[in-house]
């Protein structure tokens, strides 16, 4: 089949796989969630015919009372005494929300209410973002000396080959981030957050260090906490060496799959490649620069071409 | 000065300059949002205060009673008769949270209520965020031509030198990016959410096309919403087509800031090649792999060396 069909049809293949795996999702947590659900509405429905009960207030006003209190709620103030006492915005709260800003990952616990603030937190998260990935960038690169390129020299001169090497040294270094960024954090959350289970631990950890950050779970937001500050500026550090250590695990991953031509295997037909008697425009040789998405997940899977890079040394670079 | 050290100060420099950064954020924020919500805070005590006023319960009870409606509206299950409706997990409203979950936006608007639906969360990111990533970039590699390379050649037929040909392009395709998947959805969103503004809606759609993903502003979930499941789909489709035009906008401006020699310029000093006398072992070859941060964002800043790139070549690719 030619090459530009084919890489079409991969492409279609792809998008249809998408949209059934995002139908397979649907069913799954529908399945999985709705009954709680309707568990849990029923409870409130029950709750709200007690509290009628007892009260002299009519339901139409007790739903008024409930719609204010509810938006109230949405922007961070809870109607609850014993809950406000903490801010949302103190110093150490507002940090922590920038730091959920700049490192995408966005719990949403807290948010801007007024308009400057929506303004500020797009200027800031504008700069930012960028910058934290630069800062990341700049910290795995002194990481891969000591924990990628020295453990595997030790591995070679213990007797192993290349691919081994690189296979034992990747699988050593996911067990070490998920103990050391899933498992134990999880276990320490498990104590110090009252309502959370170990499950929910390692939950809150996968979604923050994958920038999900679902926002269900926060550490540090329930009411009475002790060192309320302490306790941020901990998870913020927490955040941001995890964000670092998956980066640097991704990073390995590709080195190995690189070595055990997994990368080429899975590496997509270059469309811009096989267009024949396309014009060729200079702009279009750095075309097979790196192209990270939006997650770096991706240099998991799609890795850049080999047989490209000699034209990219021929760039201007300035 | 002695390059490793140059490099460390710099990479001091840059964590100092970003705790700063944070620092800055936090006063800002503090400064913006703690008087609004001192107001709202008020606000509630004088509802709750006139609630109690009106009804013949205690205030011991109506806590008790708030507490069971704030923590049942935390899972998604709100205590207002008109909005128990629509469930969080219908189809749609599951595909959209699949969704959320596998491009790492995360509103966190609904969150799984059961351990399985936690579980099955992390499994469903841990296989669907790398696949996006993949499905991402495939389309943006069919953008390339008719979206960068055609219009430069245009561009530069019509008697541009190459640097301001690219410059003039990505410059217009900014402008195209930020008409058609900010100003333009922002107005729509401002149409059929009623409570929203115009800010609101391009608040919304820069918070979700950085992959923040608050959650503060959610389309599709008012009460009362005509067609919710056409919505949620439409809003699905323009958070996949928005973040593909995210990363062509990414990939373009890499491109140009090569061409201009910016990212000659802004490149982090590396730490792994200037140590001398270390051992290179075969793994550090494809070192100088491009190294995607957890956001694209970084190609902006962070590329890779240009002289690096034969070592690169010689690698075996199975």
């Amino acid at each position: 089949m030619h090459s530009v069909g084919k890489s079409w049809l991969l492409l279609t293949g792809f998008i249809v796989f998408y949209i059934i795996y995002l139908l397979f999702g649907a069913l799954v947590f529908s399945s999985l969630e709705r009954p709680v659900e309707e568990r849990l509405r029923a409870d409130m429905e029950l709750l709200k015919r007690d509290f009628l009960n007892q009260s002299c207030v009519s339901s139409a006003a007790l739903d008024a009372f409930l719609l204010k209190v509810l938006s109230a709620n949405k922007f961070g103030v809870s109607a609850l005494r014993n809950e406000s006492s903490g801010s949302s915005w103190d110093l150490a709260s507002s940090m922590f929300f920038a730091n959920t800003l700049v490192t995408t990952v966005g719990y949403g616990h807290t948010t801007p209410l007024s308009d400057a603030g929506k303004l500020f937190s797009i200027f800031y998260a504008l700069i930012g973002v960028p910058f934290t990935m630069l800062v990341l960038t700049a910290c795995v690169q002194r990481l891969m000396q000591p924990l990628v390129a020295a453990p595997v020299g030790l591995l070679r001169r213990s007797g192993l080959e290349r691919r081994p090497a690189t296979a034992v040294h990747f699988l050593l270094l996911l067990l070490l981030v998920v103990l050391c960024f899933f498992m134990a954090p999880a276990a320490v959350f498990s104590l110090l957050e009252a309502s959370w289970s170990f499950l929910d631990g390692v939950y809150f950890c996968f979604i923050s260090l994958c920038t999900i950050g679902l926002g269900d779970l926060v550490p540090s937001t329930s009411p009475g906490q002790k060192y309320r500050p302490l306790y941020q500026v901990s998870v913020m550090v927490y955040l941001f060496l995890g964000l670092m250590m998956m980066y640097l695990l991704l990073r390995t991953f590709h080195k190995m799959a690189d070595q055990h031509g997994l990368t080429a295997f899975l590496q997509l037909p270059r469309c811009e490649e096989s267009e024949p008697g396309e014009e060729r425009e200079p702009i279009v040789d750095d075309e097979r620069l790196p192209l990270p998405p939006p997650l770096s997940e991706k240099d998991v899977i799609k890795p850049q071409e080999s047989g490209s890079q000699p034209s990219y040394n021929s760039i201007n670079r300035g």
